[in-house]
């Protein structure tokens, strides 16, 4: 594998977010183990007016297909957040996934200097595709990712920093 | 600026790294408003088991400075782990990203094929520096440095994503 704008983005996006399913694994079993209601995991949060933990995994798997799909010119998919069980959004990392792998490499061919329009309300910035990924894409994707692990740990799920990162 | 693994690096780790010195000094003006002794916030941590809010700049700091020295093949540059105020944190950011921008861009040339070799306890890793860069290195900068934010984000210090992201 080479140096390209997809080596630096799909293979990122799919081992973390297959990283982010194992750790909601363990916190379905640890809910179970422990006799709480999942529910309560999810719904978890650092503080008041931060996201709880369903919507940190949605906002992981947003960043991830917006970023590959905006790279490889299409339109990012809409996914519905509705998820409210921890099979639902195992079901959506899963479909995240598919469509990461789904995207022909190739495609991302000169992403680099593509131009990416984002819209925020009715302001819309543009940015050369690394710009985009370096400086919002991947910052954007770890801090969901991280703070949907931060929150378990928080509320006492037995994980460690291997879950988050991997095996080497 | 075109693709290359300095670019995916090096900018990233000083941009992530520059917000994060004004997410400590909105920590520090938060402790005296508030007339919270800021080492509390810099003891603070998420989980008994879990760094501190100190170990989790040292560890972004170590993550980048590392990172781009192996990149560049060079002996990563050795910090004491001393800082106990958040001046101190400030300066060893700071003289993160001075190490940083230091490297010589050219030094990468090459680094995505180089061969990485990481030593943990008797067993010696290796890696491309490419699947280092993915999946080793920008993972576990951005799980440190997000960590660090969602600490404070606990304790009350008023931030939001836009200062970990900065404005784009």
């Amino acid at each position: 594998m080479s140096l390209s704008m997809h080596a630096m983005s799909v293979p990122i996006f799919t081992r973390t977010l297959g990283n982010l399913a194992a750790i909601l694994d363990k916190a379905a079993a640890h809910a179970q183990a422990k006799k709480i209601d999942p529910a309560v995991l999810l719904n978890a949060r650092l503080y008041p007016d931060m996201f709880a933990l369903t919507r940190q995994v949605q906002l992981a798997s947003d960043h991830a297909k917006g970023a590959a799909a905006r790279l490889a010119g299409q339109e990012p998919p809409k996914f519905e957040d509705v998820e409210t069980t921890v099979e639902q959004l195992q079901a959506r990392i899963a479909r995240t996934i598919e469509f990461l792998r789904g995207i022909d490499a190739k495609a991302f061919d000169g992403a680099d200097t593509r131009e990416i329009s984002l819209k925020f309300r009715d302001t819309v910035h543009k940015h050369s595709g690394l710009v985009y990924l370096c400086h919002i894409a991947l910052p954007n994707f770890f801090f969901h990712a991280t703070t949907a692990y931060d929150i378990l740990r928080h509320n006492g799920v037995e994980l460690g920093k291997r879950d988050f990162i991997g095996s080497n």
